[in-house]
């Protein structure tokens, strides 16, 4: 580190994970904290609390995404460090809160230090980014941004058959559409994240400068056999949608593999028909998403999927496109003001595309938008094993902050 | 067939399909009836009525088994044909249903043809043979013969958590156990059913001469990998549950597919952890059910699955037996009537083991015991397409009438 360079502070981030990490707390070094429950509700009234208690203004948008701000020394657009306190079913302490509990604590510094700045900075939270209870994930910037119908996402249910809408207006957190996000009132957004992949850890570096969001495809791929009973009908008879399946799966891995190697593809959800133990399945069900920056690499893919034999195991085979997005490049000023940033701070750093999604994606469509990655500890995350240490957390504070104060500066 | 050789009527086994295929009936080919559902209720109250209508004398025992006796001109021990009124879900027209409608068609032969006999002829139904919505399957004939305890059974539960016990009282067809089928007072037991399989089919045959129950052993193979995000991991990095699943699937066929041709397994139910489109599976748990009629053959199978590698694709494998049974054989000189009836009407007809559990397997430790088979339409059962035409199920209702008559004669 440069002498006299910033620095947020490394106990009051620790302060931060320990009570944010009660919030939902499931018992086993994890939490679930679905958006808008008591647990998010919990987490949200600490953060108002705390913004609040160092002089932020708070608001909230129609979403329910809140904003907290802290004037700057002129009447300029703000710069805004977004993140979610909501998250996935047994979850970890990290994913969403950190860049959360990092904005508070870049927040702090700025306050407590009494860092002159002309811009407001904002601190805010999106709402439901999971999606783990009411889906999609990237609900709510989905909807600034356009890409979302909002009526279809108030009208969103949870298992039980609540709908978004109705845990909305519940939870107080309800404000007005002229609050949210925009291009004429906010000039910048930043997102600090937990890599949620293993490559910083093994390459040995502490931030992730993160170039883009990495294009993807999601298909659903079926195989269609006979439902008969186990018992009776010999080898020879059978048309076995689940061999069909592992056959399927099998080949999509031999001829993926051959693909780029930073290609990631995944088949992470299987349904069974009927799934009875005495029954040949006649249907099996199966997600694959595929993701790569390199749309070329993506157009084989597809190709792949879409050569897939129609037959296996003599069992019909097809696949559907459900949905794909392109890469997304993020702002190259502000790239460029991280990996100075990281550079300065004597922080190890690479480039990196995020292959998760995130609201930054959907973010950087309206106004200049990056991310700042910090490690995952063995590369988990969305599991309870999720863990970045509180130095990391720390360095990653200081790039954060420093950056706003670059952007602050132009 | 030989001059004057007894005879069912083919109208009234038409009439009895017709009937009982209406109870329950979803509306697509099939039936959903579950055992003590109205359904099950209605097709029982069917039976009582039509048995009562000839004579019968009607009991019920304490699982509410249905006996419907018709009195001998000795007072002898009962001969009783047997099978069960309910069906899995979206099941077809003829298991199980059909060894009841014939059992009630060779009464009615008796009866209106007033041919004598020495012992009573008892028609039976046996209450949730299919274990659809109380588990397990066979529950009566098990409590019968002691294989299942009592009190467990009437604590089994459907998905909304009512219990066995429960809807057998609401039946009304809970009776004494002193009127269970027992080897003092009953002296053979007969079950016709639908062969479930396409051999007899295949083999152009119209009987299946039953010679017994094929043994069986049931696994459950668990593939265990690790949680992480599906944009985010390398391949490289990956601990993919199911694609270990996938290959180990496709190695026990490899493996299975050497040993006898006759063997049957099936993997019917694959359960997924998290099953979320966006994580990597971290277990993946699938049954393991196979069936042959040779012990030695069972013991290869075992030895194929507990020699599984310990480690596919980075995942640790792990296989536990859930349960086995061994090879059932039905009696030899019961077995042999229905070989020589059937030949002496003309009926083409094989020797055939039952790869599917019946009642009439857990009967045969307690009384001779036997089955009949006709054939299924392209070998399909516990599904809708379930089929057999009229013209076999008579001819399975003559075999079944002349062999209660060479056991009568003993």
């Amino acid at each position: 580190m440069k002498n006299k360079m910033l620095a947020c502070d490394k106990g009051r981030m620790e302060d931060k994970i320990v009570t944010f990490s009660k919030f939902g707390d499931a018992g086993h070094g994890g939490i679930t904290r679905f958006s808008l429950s008591e647990a998010d509700l919990q987490a949200r009234a600490e953060v108002c609390k705390r913004m609040k208690a160092l002089g932020g203004d708070i608001v909230t948008d129609d979403m329910g995404n809140i904003y907290a701000t802290f004037k700057g020394s002129e009447n300029l657009p703000h710069i805004v460090m977004a993140s979610h306190t909501d998250s996935v079913r047994n979850g970890g302490n990290y994913d969403g809160i950190l860049g959360v509990m990092t904005a508070m604590e870049v927040a702090e510094t700025i306050v407590t230090e009494k860092i002159s700045h002309r811009h407001p900075v904002t601190v805010m939270v999106w709402t439901n980014e999971e999606g783990s209870l009411y889906p999609p994930a990237m609900m709510s910037s989905g909807v600034i941004t356009g890409k979302f119908d909002k009526s279809a996402m108030l009208a969103s249910k949870n298992p039980e058959g609540k709908t978004f809408g109705e845990a909305l207006k519940e939870s107080g957190y309800e404000g007005d559409k002229s609050k949210r996000l925009n291009p004429k009132d906010y000039m910048a957004m930043l997102e600090l994240h937990i890599e949620q992949g293993p490559v910083l850890e093994a390459e040995k570096k502490d931030i992730g400068v993160v170039a883009g969001v990495v294009g993807m495809v999601n298909y659903r791929i079926r195989t269609y056999g006979q439902s008969d009973h186990a018992g009776t009908t010999p080898m020879k008879y059978r048309k076995d949608a689940l061999l069909a399946a592992a056959s399927a799966i099998k080949y999509l891995h031999k001829e993926l593999d051959k693909l780029d190697s930073n290609l990631v593809y995944t088949t992470g959800e299987i349904l069974c028909h009927p799934c009875v133990h005495t029954v040949i399945p006649d249907l099996i069900d199966f997600s694959l998403d595929a993701r790569h920056q390199d749309p070329e690499v993506i157009k084989q893919v597809v190709k792949v999927i879409e050569n897939i034999p129609k037959e296996l195991d003599k069992c019909r085979v097809e696949s559907e496109l459900q949905w794909a997005r392109n890469t997304i490049a993020f702002n190259a000023e502000m790239v460029n003001f991280v990996e100075k940033n990281a550079q300065e701070y004597g922080y190890p750093n690479m480039r990196i595309y995020s292959g998760a999604g995130h609201d930054a994606q959907f973010a950087a469509e309206m106004l200049p938008t990056t991310m700042i990655f910090v490690p995952s500890k063995d590369g988990h995350s969305h599991c309870e094993p999720e863990f970045t240490s509180v130095e990391n957390c720390w360095k990653g504070a200081n790039v954060l902050l420093q950056t706003v104060l670059d952007i602050d500066k132009k």
